[in-house]
């Protein structure tokens, strides 16, 4: 894969989306990734990663430049996989344009935003103030963000870590964008955790209750006692923790037998206000309360952050202002994303194209999106270096 | 299949057992009834019932005598299947007594009795007094008590309304006792009946809740307030009603999907303080206070009843504690049977063996008890027509 002008967005968007990079394959994208940053002068690093657990994947670190001040890039090139290949309008693979719009998987999660980023890198780089650059950047392209996450951006940190690389500040270009391009920043995310609820009693005839212990009414007990209050009312930049229960399961087919066991899962995205380990006290204080025993299993998918409204986030919503004149909002929602794990060690922010399509059958943005991007990205980067 | 000695209940009940009677087969039980009670001079009618809903079943009406009172039998020779034929350690059809046990299908529940009422009636019948009998005798002899009751008893008594066929009083013999022959006999039976709840919202994504409408969340609700307070804490002969949840179920594998809809199932054994039309509004009148729609599925298995103490339960009781010296107790405990429907036919009360293998393997009762049983059949014959 060769882009002929890697200064377009474009262009590099659709050489991106050629790569059949669903997770774990790396299929040619990080190849091309290397392609067009080494020719900036960017010293590339291959991290593949593997464990026990799972599939090995690989990632990327690039670097320019040796002093500080440094400016991050974090994303990913693995996509999710394409559903029913009959209900795309295109091939998901080809990178094509129809009427103004590049459609294609991965397009806007988030292939375009790397396309946009590396033309703008590129541009920029080429410029007489790209060429007497007073800082360095970088770039963590993981392969293993749309999967478990287990061999991606969090080990290539860790790899940092121990090689001494560090980030000032970090753009990540997930799809932040809802109904206009630059709409929406995100300069944190709720927490989310799940948990699994198991109670037990013994089990007997619905004739003879006083034989059984129906673990049923205690669970429901538990249950409403979770439900019957909010976890709070929301923060400056959040909204309010919310808990959703997504599955309750008993199983029995039969009207005349009481059960032993009712399992009930839910969700907790968590705001500002409260650690994983806070919402756990929050959760096992409701239950403790129908006094009976349960077990709960528990897992956390990622604490919540937030990087307050400052220099960066100032930087991010100037540079929108000044290509398009949308006035950008800063926010907290949605699921959760790398930054979660790049919050520790730079300043993060989350920007990129329209959401809407991501996921979906005929993903895709407009080419002018994709260019109006690229020249934010490079708006910031000139701004961040005072070029 | 023949009896040498029909006032032998031991006999009487052997030969029942013989005959394979799992519901709907009348397995030769009721030609055998036939050829005992003719003899009596017993007027027999084979009435056999179907309908379009399931399959059909053959039974029994049997009457002795043209005036009143009559005294009248309610009983089935159908048998529940005899699950695994080897965990058996007999024949369950060969009415086979080991070390002074009758074991066998259908032994407690309820062949034994019927042998131990057949042999009563022979030996009452041929006494002198039992020859100038003043007043008349008659059994209902079901073939679809274990089953879906659709063709059984129910029929039955229309048929005898459509003829002019009435009892005064009736004796159920269903197994009442505990742990001694005559502790316990049935006034009255709780009624029953089941609930399916079904909570219908919008699906969506748990990190979204304000673009769904989860169902769970009213619907835990709902179920919590069916659990608040009990519906009564008992009468003077029954116990307090049970509200039972029996299942409650999603099926939602995800963790980060709000489901579009739950169902939740839930049996109600209600005392004479109800209807079921009252147990409905009871449930329905905690549902509505959710302010969510639901759907609600309701299906009465029976209405409670209950026969006041008076001379009939003074006659068992008497009559028990004649034969045995056990002091009885009327009850009103356990599931439902066909006493359900007599009671709007005939003053009924429901006295037979020890329940406590009724259903199980080796379901079994000991020679001592049938014998004891048939004595006290007996006395209550006596004692009712002052013979």
């Amino acid at each position: 894969m060769t882009v002929e002008n890697p200064a377009s967005a474009l262009e590099v968007s659709q050489a991106l989306i050629r790569c059949p990079s669903v997770t774990p394959e790396e299929g040619g994208a990080l190849d091309l990734m290397e392609s067009l940053l080494k020719p900036l002068g960017f010293e590339c690093h291959r991290l593949p990663f593997s464990c026990e657990e799972t599939y090995g994947v690989d990632n990327l670190y690039a670097r320019l430049g040796t002093n500080g001040p440094v400016f991050g890039y974090g994303g990913h090139t693995d996509v999710v996989p394409i559903g029913d290949a009959n209900a795309w309008s295109v091939d998901p693979f080809g990178g094509t344009v129809v009427d103004g719009k590049l459609i294609g998987r991965g397009t806007v999660d988030m292939k375009g935003s790397i396309g946009a980023y590396v033309a703008a890198l590129t541009r920029f780089l080429k410029s007489p103030e790209g060429k007497s650059l007073n800082g360095s950047l970088n770039l963590i392209i993981t392969g293993d963000e749309e999967g478990l996450g287990l061999n991606g951006t969090r080990k290539v940190l860790d790899w940092m870590t121990d090689k001494g690389e560090k980030m000032d500040v970090c753009l990540v270009g997930e799809p932040t964008s809802n109904t206009a391009l630059g709409d929406m920043v995100k300069i944190g995310r709720r927490g989310s955790m799940n948990f699994a609820l198991t109670v037990r009693g013994i089990q007997g005839h619905t004739a003879y209750p006083q034989l059984a212990n129906n673990p049923l009414h205690p669970a429901i007990n538990m249950l409403h006692n979770l439900l019957q209050e909010p976890l709070d009312s929301g923060t400056e930049h959040f909204p309010p923790s919310s808990l959703q229960l997504t599955s309750v399961d008993v199983g029995n087919p039969t009207t005349n037998v009481i059960p032993a066991e009712i399992t009930a899962n839910f969700n907790v995205r968590f705001n500002d206000l409260y650690t994983s380990e806070q919402v756990e006290a929050w959760v096992r204080e409701r239950l403790h309360r129908a006094d009976f025993d349960y077990d709960l299993k528990i897992r956390v998918s990622g604490e919540s952050f937030l990087c307050p409204p400052g220099p960066f986030s100032d930087l991010i919503g100037n540079s929108i202002l000044d290509v398009t004149g949308v006035k950008t909002e800063l926010g907290t929602s949605g699921g959760t994303s790398d930054a979660r794990f790049i919050k520790d060690y730079a300043t993060v922010a989350e920007f990129g194209l329209l959401n809407d399509t991501a996921h979906k059958v005929d993903e895709h943005c407009t080419v002018q999106e994709l260019e109006d991007l690229s020249k934010i990205y490079e708006t910031m980067l000139r701004g961040y270096f005072n070029a």
